[in-house]
């Protein structure tokens, strides 16, 4: 299945933690790639351009002006379109259908920052709640994309998938231990 | 089973979202409280519980100087101290393990900020790894007390937890649906 971030309305000042931390968790959580939009932010760009460098893996990462023409160009491709938010339906209800509606075309998922244009909740294909709840898009965004793939981003074969690392860390008990190439 | 979480090296001005985010992330995940360590901060406190009024619940939430002296106190309680970083064991080997332990006395989950003193790894009864890449501890703080409450958060019937809400989401396929009492 092909996954796809869109990360809405990114406030250059405000926000650049926060969207970094967006783009990490769609890396760690196995997304193909993250797509910003709002104010354009290079330095971002470079930072998690670094991560992938000395971590591994393909994760796609690029600016994008105009998020409503990207949607529609992903829903002609027959992709689908799920927006988080905390006033969309209930995660458990419609898992299973965004899943199999996913698999072969692809699923570009939104996450906002401040406020989201009402015309998302339209264009969207499910407005999914993860928690009915004030929280938090990077919390939102890892626990979906760990949903929709039924768990594998946490499972230790999923490193696999992180290749060309010039870190690699081996888990211990107690403390760092990091290999690196 | 009571949640306690610790948030360490709270810095004031570069932290303030990401920390907001862990506040908010601890109590729409269930957790009974939150304890603020680093920077002191009365903004993020003042935030937070106005989240709390609107919403509903009973979040606890306090800054705290000494995290040492802090998990020391609850280590002496039994509470089981629970560190989440990247270099730690892989969560599905342990999960079963820390729920059986934590149980009856509780539990507390510690997360960093950008730097985590040394000794937090040995103090922690388990330093576990919500995948082994780097990514946000806001998204480990969601995905840990989730699994911990076997996805209890996600359900519909968490929403009742909430009690005294002055702000309820009735869930909708589009757009926004809101109660005010």
């Amino acid at each position: 299945m092909k996954i796809s971030v869109l990360r809405l309305g990114h406030r250059k000042n405000r926000d650049i933690r926060v969207t970094t931390h967006c783009c990490l968790v769609a890396r760690a959580f196995l997304a193909d790639e993250i797509i910003l939009s709002g104010e354009e932010d290079a330095g971002i760009i470079e930072t998690v351009r670094k991560v992938s460098q000395n971590w591994g893996g393909k994760l796609k990462l690029r600016y994008e002006p105009n998020y409503r023409k990207f949607l529609q160009t992903r829903k002609k491709k027959g992709q689908l379109i799920v927006h988080l938010t905390m006033y969309g339906e209930h995660l458990a209800k419609k898992l299973a259908k965004i899943r199999k509606l996913a698999i072969n075309k692809g699923i570009v998922v939104v996450i906002g920052a401040e406020k989201v244009p009402p015309e998302i909740y339209r264009i969207a294909d499910f407005n999914i709640a993860i928690t009915g709840q004030p929280h938090s898009e990077v919390a939102a965004l890892a626990i979906f994309l760990n949903r929709l793939q039924q768990d594998a981003p946490l499972s230790p074969t999923a490193q696999k998938r992180f290749k060309n690392a010039r870190i690699i860390i081996t888990p211990g008990e107690k403390g760092k231990k990091i290999k690196k190439n």
